[in-house]
């Protein structure tokens, strides 16, 4: 199958976050149309790892956020949006420290997902950090909710399994690394 | 923690698939602020069994997808728009035969993920699907190129491991599936 291409671009919105840009694109059979896109800097999301990955049972660091689009507080793991062209192993690191004052040892990188490639090109890059030590106390700006919770990785796949984790980033990452250790 | 509360919104583009508020926000500790919201009308996806889900190594439907925002062809599971107060299982069973031409016998529902709850209300319920049967062609959308091809789950899950299934609905949805089969 041949992709298509971008004939032109009309920035509609222009936000703090995101910009939503409606492209006149031609698509894989040569016809032409438009497509609106939402646009995003990308992200990083890092599963914090309190022991051993390959122990028994090792313990996870979540973070329950308050979401406004959820409308309610809900688990995730730590991440955020790069910063102009901060690399993503730096802003995981970052985003770690900030979310949840820990600094780690090393970082792994999993995969990079796109979130939801039907309107946005938005991706996150997904890691694993071993060796945390606290450092301080998490930073975060004025509109971040965020607490820190250690929970058990197989406590954390129930919480999956129930619908207690249902963001998908940190549904991704934590089944990643499961399945790593389950030899998928 | 408690959660926040919207205090009003004002509509700043209206699209074809996606809205975009600003909405002015009371935060959980209780200051005001402004967020930028990509509202969804949310949407299903089904991870499609072509042989028994429990016996060993099953073969799974993938498609392959023209998507824009990737600026290529990727791998995802058959998945699409609720379309007005849709149900999210007659969604499901409407885009497996849109897009692959097959209906099945029992939709298992797996859990609903939030995409990307930093900017978005969007929600995918994934299930799982068995008993399928070819009915005809797949009818797709003039913005839709799509393609089906049948995995086995363990090459699928080696696509994820080593990166050549990035679209995160189908990574959720299948290491979801591989989950259940292990015993998470």
């Amino acid at each position: 199958m041949s992709t298509g291409a971008k004939i032109s671009t009309r920035r509609v919105y222009n936000g703090r976050v995101i910009n939503v840009d409606i492209d006149q694109v031609r698509f894989p059979n040569g016809k032409e149309g438009e497509l609106e896109m939402v646009r995003h800097p990308g992200a990083s999301a890092v599963v914090p790892f309190l022991s051993d990955p390959a122990g028994e049972n090792p313990q996870v660091l979540l973070i329950r956020q308050y979401r406004y689009a959820t409308e309610r507080v809900i688990y995730e793991i730590p991440a955020g949006k790069l910063d102009g062209d901060e690399p993503p192993e730096a802003c995981a690191r970052r985003e770690l420290r900030e979310e949840t004052g820990c600094d780690c040892e090393e970082l792994e990188h999993l995969t990079t997902i796109y979130t939801t490639p039907g309107f946005t090109d938005e991706r996150i890059h997904l890691f694993m950090a071993t060796g945390l030590t606290r450092i301080g106390e998490a930073e975060l700006e004025h509109d971040e909710f965020v607490e820190s919770e250690p929970v058990s990785l197989s406590d954390a796949l129930h919480m999956i399994a129930n619908g207690k984790i249902v963001d998908g980033k940190t549904v991704c990452a934590l089944l990643f690394v499961a399945g790593f250790r389950a030899g998928f």
